[in-house]
């Protein structure tokens, strides 16, 4: 059977998802080292989980602003575990200026040289913190829940599209509390908020819990995330929600007046999601013929291929498929409207309609003379075999358009969801720990009593590392099968990205 | 009689500036030397920016796409006169990690020095142009419409929030078209949005017409601007688009197979606007209160003051208070929604009531006892005396709130408009000329020769430039009163920001 996509998951899984990234157009690497560009078929994804999640941030409460790209060096010093955390992989800003030099090209102008050097904000803790603990005086101005969406620099050696790139899009909230139950209700309130976007607009089940210490967030008191299990069996973390303590109040002397008039240390959370979204979309639900896009997050839900070989036929078929297009564009979905494709290239009807295949779009109606004489629409589904075609009237089709890309939606969650339980395994012995990570790919439900050399060995050993404690699920006590020692609940093991 | 803001416009524009600014706490000075912080008051202002104009580039088919922050140096110097326009402003990246160094302070890691350095983007042709040589191969890809919403860095010495900051944040539009009529066409067609969104939504009219050559965009064939009136007189350049004629396409190797087989160059265009928008909003506005905000761009239209100075009547109110909250933000206003704000805060009414005429929120809704009682409603305008009430019943409130709104937002147009006219003064002598820009403020519209030499003469005399060539008006040839020369038509001369 013909394959859209070389070589398939079976084959090569890192390198077909390299090869969806590019038949579908969502992005490419530029000629900048670790940078990427998001094309417009890509960028629109990340539009979508702007609008989205932007929308359910704000209803919670949470405002907008901006910050600066630049941080001084010496606000990133200030937290010893922060500066350890991020100081391997910071693009350093040193001059100003530019000049010609000797041999007439442009080099950085000598006079031109910062006092201090600027770094480009791999998160932006210090600086909001700065602004904070001028804006905050008295508890009458807490909680203050602000977001930014914004670039990050984090320089990085071996770069994947979307994964892992020297520049990444996100946003990153960043909170102050009264009180420490308030900023940890927070922390979990955003992880809550994650994952139900991870679930009901990306069709992504999640496994939600906090971070081992060694994995925290550098200068975090407690770190959560969400893990989620790619077509591969490893993890993606998918979103973290960081508690951040009083260790940054106090190195930016976040404080406040109490209502019983003494002066307090503020409480903080920061919290994220990056483009690595759609590296974890794709991996989920893509397939060898390319990308599958979940219809609540498309790019657009539907594409119209108008077959306009028949010269005679063209002007009518194209005005017919305008029309219809507007027709469906009116349909409320989500919190717009549906997003329609017409695609009226001069090409063969074959090669368009592969091309949209790949691109992933959930439903495709396809209109040629034939369709036009009957009054019937033919309709495929990106998730159904592609010659499996429904015969439907406009009217029907206008009137279960909704419904049938809900269906599609809740199909591809389903799907997810039984392959991460497929591949959620319990173990209870080293041995067969080890032979699973070998052999197998999935994640591993295991005890663990907590020793962080039991991290070291089986990071060194098998490349797997904790993802997470997760919060939901049952805690029965247990025996750890490294240690020999007791063991308060199971902990989920994988290999990541 | 008590002013909000201190001094007034009268007694000193540019701190009245400053001061509206910090009152209307829109943004302010990070410790990021030349960088501000748009706060969440300033920002909601970009976000609708944003929103409005992004539908708009959408509608007339351009795409968005997000392409690297970071630009090798040389690429910057394949187009001289582009480079030569930005070296002296740039961010230059010299290193990409930190180490401790003799006094256990961060450094630039020596060992971590990049091979070339990288500029962050002063604005993107370059590395856009690269693109679009992989992605346009024929006729067939043309046009290629592509939008980018991003954050750029031109260092600047001299700083003023949202007018010169080192960082600002702006959407750059780049196009490749076959022909030199269509990217011209494209150019004129964005000029023409950019005017349509500042007089309609921002209720700024403005002057359109084209740059003289000592002011175009370093590498343009061609440069278009809009020029708006501010209070003091002076200009705003407003947006710019720029047709560059084959001049990057040389340089990036953007090239085309044409219909009939030929390898052509394309044509291409770029243009923008950024949160300058926001500070010429301000000058054009804002009053010696603080704040004026035109309804269809405001961070909200409305706010509803509740009046709980009485303990017995607090929680009647404030149900009250929320229950027309709801329906007033059900309202359809644009493309959305009505944002209403609702005071909870527990201050003086007096307080809250000039905390949102400092914000410059267009409508206030007061509400306390009296008004529950009487079941009507106390409104007030930001455009009209701060006594001046008008009382309401909450049906006939509903029934005309956006009638209401759009009379405040054509009232500002026209005051803005009125003021442009009144300040547009026709000049036809050197020394009325000289005599207007030293004792009044405005433009003047006079002839010129087309020499250089008297750009450069009013520059250093006078501070005023030539801020364009108007498209719009008469074009009647006289004599250019600094040359006695011949002159084609009368040209825009202002000092400017």
């Amino acid at each position: 059977m013909r394959r859209a996509v070389t070589p398939t998951r079976e084959e090569d899984y890192p390198e077909w998802y390299q090869q969806v990234i590019k038949v579908a157009e969502l992005a490419e690497h530029s000629p900048v080292r670790g940078c990427m560009v998001i094309r417009p078929w890509g960028y629109a994804l990340w539009e979508n989980i702007q609008r989205i999640l932007d929308k359910r941030l704000k209803e919670t409460g949470h405002q907008n602003a901006y910050f600066p790209l630049f941080i001084p060096l010496s606000y990133l010093e200030r937290e010893a575990a922060h500066i350890e955390g991020f100081a391997k992989e910071c693009a350093v800003v040193t001059h100003h200026r530019l000049i010609k030099g000797e041999d007439g090209k442009l080099i950085p102008d000598p006079d031109g040289k910062l006092e201090e050097p600027l770094v480009v904000r791999p998160t932006s803790e210090m600086i909001i913190g700065e602004m904070f603990s001028k804006w905050i005086e008295s508890h009458r101005d807490l909680p203050l829940l602000i977001n930014q969406w914004a670039n990050v620099v984090r320089w990085e050696m071996r770069t994947r599209l979307f994964l892992r790139t020297a520049e990444f899009l996100w946003q990153e909230g960043h909170t102050a509390h009264a009180t420490e139950e308030e900023a940890l209700e927070e922390t979990l309130k955003i992880l809550d908020i994650y994952v139900d976007f991870a679930e009901k607009v990306l069709a992504i089940p999640a496994i939600k819990g906090e971070k081992t210490e060694s994995e925290r967030f550098p200068g975090a008191a407690a770190s959560y995330t969400l893990e989620a299990m790619m077509q591969d069996g490893k993890a993606l973390q998918a979103g973290t929600s960081h508690f951040l303590g009083q260790n940054f109040s106090k190195v930016a002397n976040i404080t406040f007046q109490s209502s019983t008039g003494e002066q307090e240390l503020a409480w903080t959370t920061s919290w994220g999601v990056s483009t690595r979204l759609i590296g974890g979309l794709i991996m989920v639900h893509s397939d060898d013929d390319g990308l599958v896009l979940p219809p609540r997050i498309a790019s657009a839900q539907i594409v119209i291929i108008p077959h306009l070989n028949k010269p005679e036929s063209k002007e009518e078929i194209l005005n017919y498929c305008r029309t219809l297009k507007e027709k469906l564009q009116a349909i409320p979905y989500g919190a717009g409207q549906l997003t329609v494709q017409l695609d009226e290239r001069d090409i063969r009807s074959g090669e368009k309609v592969w091309s949209w295949i790949k691109k992933g779009v959930p439903m495709r109606i396809e209109i040629g003379p034939k369709e036009l004489a009957e009054k019937r629409l033919s309709i495929a589904k990106r998730t159904k075999a592609h010659k499996d075609r429904q015969s439907l009237s406009e009217e029907e089709l206008l009137e279960t358009v909704v419904d049938q890309l809900d269906a599609i939606q809740s199909d591809l969650l389903q799907k997810a969801k039984a392959f991460q339980k497929a591949h959620l395994k319990e173990i209870d012995t080293k041995e067969e720990f080890y032979r699973f990570f070998k052999e197998e790919r999935g994640f591993a439900s295991a005890h663990w009593s907590g020793d962080p050399a039991v991290e070291e060995m089986v990071q060194r050993d098998l490349n797997v590392s904790i993802r997470c404690i997760p919060m939901d699920g049952k805690k029965e006590k247990g025996v750890c099968p490294f240690t020999g020692k007791e063991s308060r609940r199971r902990v989920i093991f994988a290999k990541s990205y």
